[in-house]
């Protein structure tokens, strides 16, 4: 049996959760063929078999892991015999760190487009959306979105390490890609795959950087709907 | 002749530059034994050989290397024999980020320390220091140091992603340390040296994680002026 990822999907096969482009692209740096199943934020059923509620989840034979780091890990110390994730345990402990730092890296892009999120999930999950991002913030998506202008500062200061180290080498890893580069651009393809708003542009080390990991493996990161032309 | 470091010092020898700690420890881990010699912020004349005024510079023989990124990267493939600073080319790309996230990490510590640090940089050297802190931040130490208490929650906020790492796993790079840790740590080892102000302390994960990185290569993290006992 094929290996599966279970994913989140939006309107228009969307697939726009940023840790399940973690998944997504440490599969493919692993070179492993997957079945990619999508799952709306109403169909927790899908994933009932995985003993938890989040996706990504993994099954690969008998094995089910979820959480996209354990997911990461499962997958370098499985197929240790295909590309690096990580490059051994210095590279796998710093990895960790991006994975606490992705969030507060991306928390004001994320803040921004609630309100472009929500146009972009499927209509049956929008009840679902608005109102668990209600419970999250203590505020409408309207309200959020009425202030979402506040967050350019906060945008260009959390990303403000990433650009300059981006600035002085190509890849995250260096001259190559792996997975710490991966999760730092989920969020970045949630932007693009779920936002109309520029949050990198050309000229910005931040654009060329995203571009060069959309081409990896065959374009896999331009395959989805809502991706810009 | 022996490997010699040009360091950073202070009032009672202290030994107090974030950047300094990097090289230091950086050849300890090594194994590299050096002569460490004290550099007053006005004996710039002292490494006019490097042909740059920053500390710190290191003369391996005929090879003078200044910027701690460079030494870094000198150490590790000038002795590629001894004890990996980065383990590969994935942990050295991934290390140079925190080259970059440092100082937005630890600016917040260093902006409500600036009055401490001048009363324990050497007399000689306060007029220095008076004049590029007002050149650089446009207010007198005095001015800045009645705001220091506002910077309580942007501390916090600075260090979170690495205060929840080291949460998970006991250091930045895995279950031992290595160069990414000694980044970050010398911004510590600055603050604790140079300040009387508690930023970390017990029961938080960073105090744990600086008192074990001050343990290592024979408790060299202790042995300088102005360290608490």
């Amino acid at each position: 049996m094929a290996v599966e990822l279970f994913e989140l999907v939006g309107d228009d096969d969307r697939r726009f959760s940023p840790y399940c482009w973690r998944a997504r692209m440490a599969l493919a740096h692993k070179g492993i063929e997957a079945d990619y199943i999508p799952v709306g934020f109403t169909e927790k059923d899908r994933i009932a078999f995985s003993g938890q509620q989040l996706v990504p989840v993994l099954r690969d034979g008998e094995k089910i892991v979820s959480d996209s780091w354990e997911i990461a890990c499962y997958l370098e110390d499985a197929y240790p015999d295909h590309p690096t994730l990580f490059g051994g345990a210095i590279g796998r402990g710093q990895a960790r760190f991006f994975h606490e730092w992705a969030p507060h890296m991306s928390a004001p892009i994320m803040r921004t487009m609630l309100k472009d999120i929500f146009d972009r999930v499927r209509p049956e999950d929008r009840d679902y959306f608005r109102a668990s991002r209600k419970a999250r913030f203590g505020k409408t998506l309207e309200e959020l979105n009425a202030t979402r202008g506040d967050y350019r500062d906060a945008i260009d200061k959390g990303v403000a390490p990433l650009r300059a180290l981006l600035t002085y080498q190509p890849f995250l890893c260096g001259d190559a890609p792996a997975y710490a580069d991966y999760i730092l651009f989920g969020h970045f393809q949630t932007a693009a795959i779920m936002s109309p708003e520029i949050f990198v542009a050309p000229g910005d080390a931040l654009y060329e950087w995203c571009e060069k990991l959309r081409d990896l493996f065959g374009g896999l990161g331009r395959q989805f709907g809502g991706m810009p032309d």
